[in-house]
């Protein structure tokens, strides 16, 4: 049926009722598994074996402030894992890595195949964007799904990520599920759930595959936009990375480092990776991997080089008290509207606008204490973004309780 | 919804997804009321306020060997009640109501909207062509549902007949909901839920409603095929129709009567259409009708003038014994075989084939003895018929228990 479909073969009528009816009746594993890997065959696939060693692959199902791959690919990479990753544009809040690499003036991310192979054999890490041709059946179906009102279904979902993430041809897929107000997944029990679906659907594809879902109440760091998260990406290359962002990165790399076998449990695998960061090898990694793909690596060593905003607006504490929360959903919408994310897929995006943190859950503020720094090149749309972001902050007079970052792995190994 | 739908502003992909929900939700009586409207305004709708009196039409699901309009029609319109009766051709085992009425040379229902209602003035019965813009949003739906397994859901087809009633402009609809082999509705709890949902939509819609279940697991009467079904009926306004046939007519005819205030009460109106036929009256208002509409009506009055068969082929009992059921479904395909019904709009049909029941439900046979006739026009077609017929014969030992024709009665009044 997907193959059909693909060709056109099968109306687009008939393919959304069937989409209305698995919203309703549900697929079983063996049905998601099939309609993954119908999808993974619609296209083309990426040949890894000329790759030396199991590579690996990480996934994020998309949040506020989510610059993981940055620091984390490097990091695995220096610990002898090849992570040859073909990631996307990004749609929503942000851009997505590529994106978030062109802030590199001269980065390309438009390898031809050997090239990539041959970065990935010398560096072990290359981003590469994805080919027109991947997939084609899920781009078909999800445009069908997005007018039909038949996005929110479980095994739909599931197979249209899995279906691009097995055509990538990694031996190893490793899924950040985030969770909460600026996710897809509002709830934990959703995210848990769609996180189980895709684990099973990568064992059964004798994947080594493992899910951990992550909080996205809130956004991850401090920093929101393209530039802003690329040096922060950078800072935490440096040993000084956020703490809620180090633990996604750390408990990340610690599925694929014992997935690949470099470490024998999670524990050595956190101590090897903060070494690595420590002892400068991630970072000289990184700049490594950004020459290597016709990127400015100068600018790894200076971020002051980054180009800035014309203006740097405060979003100050109305009251004094404890951060109760700052809704992701929000901060994502004020960089949204600054310019820092694309509407549709041909938008320009402005890579320098975004929003700096201060303050997050668990802090205290005094009144008139800067809890944000909204970055712009409007005057109008800065003070625009400043009441979005004031308006996610919600200050209480009680202390908060801490919230666990890491709120479920979910994790197997073919048999 | 359903407007935006007929004119395309809502695109086919949309509606089958919709289509879809809607059999697995289902919707409430007020959801089930407003389709049936918004279809029936989608297009023309009969205009019967020119007529005098409380005019009646009469609505079957559609089964095998159904002849009961061509009986009833006439019965009611003698004792007064005003019949304005548009209708379709038939797709299906045998012809609709107009084929079996072509079958008098020179007949046309293709009347203009003065005609119709100058003879159902004078006659109290016409019988006109539904109208290429009738229900637009229900052709086009219906077509979409066919090919995207919405068909079977109760509110859509309720919907469906409902609204074409409710454009055909009549005070009182009488339905006859089929249940059985032969009919769309195979049980009896899904017949009287049908009946149920289209009786709640005529009363909220203000008609005069009702409906009869009737049992269609074996054939009604003793014919089946278009020009041998009209004999049956003529036979019928002789005095001499077959009893469950009968049964059927005059179920359906007392709904009508007492709604529309002739007689008083159930056994009133049983007695005056049983004296309508002895009279003779309602056999000469049918030849009146046919005469009307540019028919011969001398075939009223000498049956033998139809065209007859090339073949008459026996179908003969392998086995001695009590008929436990004439599967209708197995005789209607049969009939369908020989040429008799059509299988796309377009398809031509003979209306003189079909096949002719000497032996029913409880009867019993001899070894050998005749259980139908069939009459066919191809000696191939014939005795593959034949064989058909046979098979749905299921002969046993013991006497069979009788079956009532009428299951269930569904009415009510607008309060």
């Amino acid at each position: 049926m997907v193959l059909s479909y693909t060709k056109g073969e099968i109306p687009d009528y008939q393919m959304s009722a069937m989409a209305m009816a698995i919203c309703f009746v549900g697929l079983d594993d063996e049905e998601t598994l099939e309609l993954t890997l119908a999808m993974r065959d619609s296209g083309d696939s990426l040949d890894l074996s000329q790759i030396e060693g199991i590579t690996a692959d990480k996934h994020s199902t998309g949040g506020v402030g989510d610059k993981t791959t940055l620091t984390l690919a490097p990091v695995i990479a220096c610990l002898g894992v090849p992570m040859a990753k073909m990631s996307g544009r990004g749609l929503g809040f942000t851009g997505g890595t590529i994106d978030k690499l062109e802030c590199f003036p001269g980065f390309t991310a438009a390898l031809d195949e050997e090239t990539f192979i041959k970065n990935v054999n010398s560096l072990k890490l290359a981003v590469v964007s994805q080919t027109a041709n991947l997939v084609p059946a899920d781009k078909k179906l999800y445009a069908l799904r997005d007018v039909t009102a038949t996005v929110d279904q479980m095994s739909l979902i599931a197979g249209s990520i899995m279906s691009k993430k097995l055509a990538s041809g990694s031996d190893i897929i490793v899924l950040d599920v985030k969770t909460g107000s600026g996710a897809f997944m509002k709830t934990l029990s959703e995210a848990q759930k769609l996180a189980e679906t895709m684990v099973r659907i990568g064992i059964m594809a004798r994947k080594k595959t493992a899910a951990v879902v992550t909080d996205m109440d809130q956004p991850l760091g401090n920093a929101v936009g393209n530039t802003l998260e690329v040096v922060e990406a950078i800072d935490a290359l440096s040993g000084n990375g956020p703490k809620d962002f180090m633990e996604v990165v750390y408990a990340l790399g610690s599925k694929i480092l014992t997935l690949a076998g470099v470490s024998s449990n999670e524990s050595e695998a956190l101590h090897m990776m903060q070494k690595c960061i420590a002892s400068g090898a991630a970072k000289q990694k990184f700049a490594d991997f950004i020459a290597a793909q016709d990127g400015d690596a100068s600018y790894v060593w200076d971020t002051e080089k980054f180009p800035k905003t014309s203006y740097a607006l405060s979003v100050c504490a109305p009251r004094e008290g404890y951060i109760k929360s700052v809704d992701a959903h929000g901060v994502g919408a004020a960089c949204m509207r600054l310019g820092g994310g694309r509407e549709t897929k041909d938008s320009p995006i402005d890579l320098s606008v975004g929003v700096y943190l201060k303050k997050k859950r668990g802090d205290y503020a005094k009144k008139g204490e800067p809890l944000a720094v909204v970055y712009a090149n409007s005057e109008t749309k800065g003070k625009s973004a400043v009441r979005q972001v004031q308006k996610a902050y919600q200050i209480t007079d009680e202390k908060t309780k801490p919230v666990p970052m890491i709120k479920r792995i979910v994790d197997g190994v073919p048999k």
